[in-house]
């Protein structure tokens, strides 16, 4: 084990184990608690490794609410799939939250990105947390292998799409719900990456999906899920965006509208089902 | 129908909808909050009324406790049954509360009993309301029918068995996660009857699972999931108190120790499924 790890509770649910653990992060400068599901093929036969989806929450988001709300344990522990669900920013004493007391920046709105300017560039660096940090911790410390695949859910689902995108081979199979895929062009993803990035749009390009994707050297294909009666999907989300931009270099996305969804997580245990037979396929395949 | 309901909210959830409902309560004398969970199989086919299982919460909780952890509407929504989610106690203002705020007494903590005891006898009648009131009004506004079943968990698995045992013919079946069997020999019922009825023991009988399983003429058989990891379980369930008093008279239970759970909805999800083809199997058979 390379870090500490305090275990802050261990549940048996569906067979398996969820951990709630608690370590200092050095890549955030601050102790970040995370949620571990194990499946019950670890405990079955010593010596068993298993593959980890990451899990990305979404705007105000701790990693409590995926656990609580998604259903995923049922299946992921029938297929044998470790879930690691990290928090949505750093926290704490010193972490500089939004000037005006907002939900959609600062605390429980890090937007799965490195940030450059202050006073965000000391805490705020996401994305290197969740795409090394994270997964060097938990693949020293606990019987999951380097077999990853990422999701998430609208602020997270931007974090999977770009963390896929930014890190070929890195994962076998991304997916979302409801993400952000065109942070650069929506009024959450200018608040948020005007602050962490200052006001260059130029370099908000690497951290956006849809411009990510023109360039990608990987052609991972791309499961979206988004309810028509999201009441963020005009302003915020804009998966269609996505899909020209995939179209237009081959790139393959699904897009799948569900009818009369809404953006809760009623709407994503009705299809987590789905998402986990679709990152089963190509981690167990 | 025969009174005004409040529509909160209308979510999709596995092809069906969950309702968040709100009325004046006759019975309780307070506005009331409860969800409904309509399976889709009443929007395939106009006209169509499905069977309902009423769940009963645990202590602390709301109607929201349950639609969001449990992972019930899964199968439901498969099976086309419809669920009621009640919440734990009267609320609002003039609605009594613990004097000193606890929260295993007054306001969240109705235990499912009619209070004949001042100040509570005004409000806390939520045995009356869950099983007569409340269906009543489900059943003349909604597409439910009156076979009915009735689950619940902790202080709600005493509500689930108390009701089934005072109601023969009433519920097609019954089932509890880690109930309260014996609240006159337990700290917690000792607080809640103590109060709610007064200190003449005799008088708790009639709402003490294990008493009233001696003289029950209906012998519906009940189904229990018990985590023997569960910080309560000896303090305050007992589950084997129950199986003794069944035993005595022929009742049929089924206790089913479950290692390694502990008293959350982790360890409710887990065993849910269960409890629904239990339900469904006497509901629509």
């Amino acid at each position: 084990m390379t870090q500490d790890i305090t275990q802050l509770s261990d549940a048996r649910v569906f067979g398996g184990r969820l951990l709630r653990l608690r370590h200092e992060s050095a890549t955030l400068g601050c102790a970040m608690t995370f949620a571990l599901f194990l499946p019950p093929q670890v405990e079955a036969t010593a010596g068993t490794t298993v593959p980890v989806l990451y899990w990305l929450s979404g705007l105000t988001c701790t990693d409590e609410n995926f656990c609580q709300k998604a259903g995923a344990f049922r299946l992921a522990a029938e297929l044998g799939i470790a879930i690691v669900a990290p928090d949505t920013s750093p926290r704490g004493d010193g972490v500089p939250g939004d000037p005006d007391g907002a939900w959609d920046f600062g605390l429980g709105a890090g937007f799965y990105v490195d940030a450059t300017e202050q006073p965000w560039a000391a805490h705020y660096r996401m994305h290197d947390y969740v795409t090394r940090e994270l997964p060097e911790l938990v693949e020293a410390a606990y019987p999951v292998n380097d077999r990853r695949s990422i999701s998430g859910h609208s602020m997270g689902g931007h974090g999977a799409l770009v963390c896929a995108l930014r890190h070929p081979g890195r994962y076998k199979s991304v997916s979302a719900f409801a993400p952000i895929v065109n942070p650069a062009a929506v009024p959450w993803g200018e608040k948020a990456l005007g602050r962490y990035l200052g006001p260059d749009r130029a370099r908000w390009a690497e951290w956006d999906a849809c411009a990510l994707i023109a360039t990608a050297t990987e052609r991972l294909p791309i499961l979206i899920d988004q309810g028509d009666r999201d009441s963020f999907l005009e302003a915020q989300l804009k998966p269609q965006n996505l899909v020209a931009a995939a179209d237009a270099v081959g790139h393959p996305v699904t897009l799948r509208m569900q009818p009369g969804y809404d953006h809760s997580y009623y709407f994503i245990a009705s299809f987590i089902d789905d998402h986990l037979r679709h990152h089963a396929a190509a981690l167990l395949g």
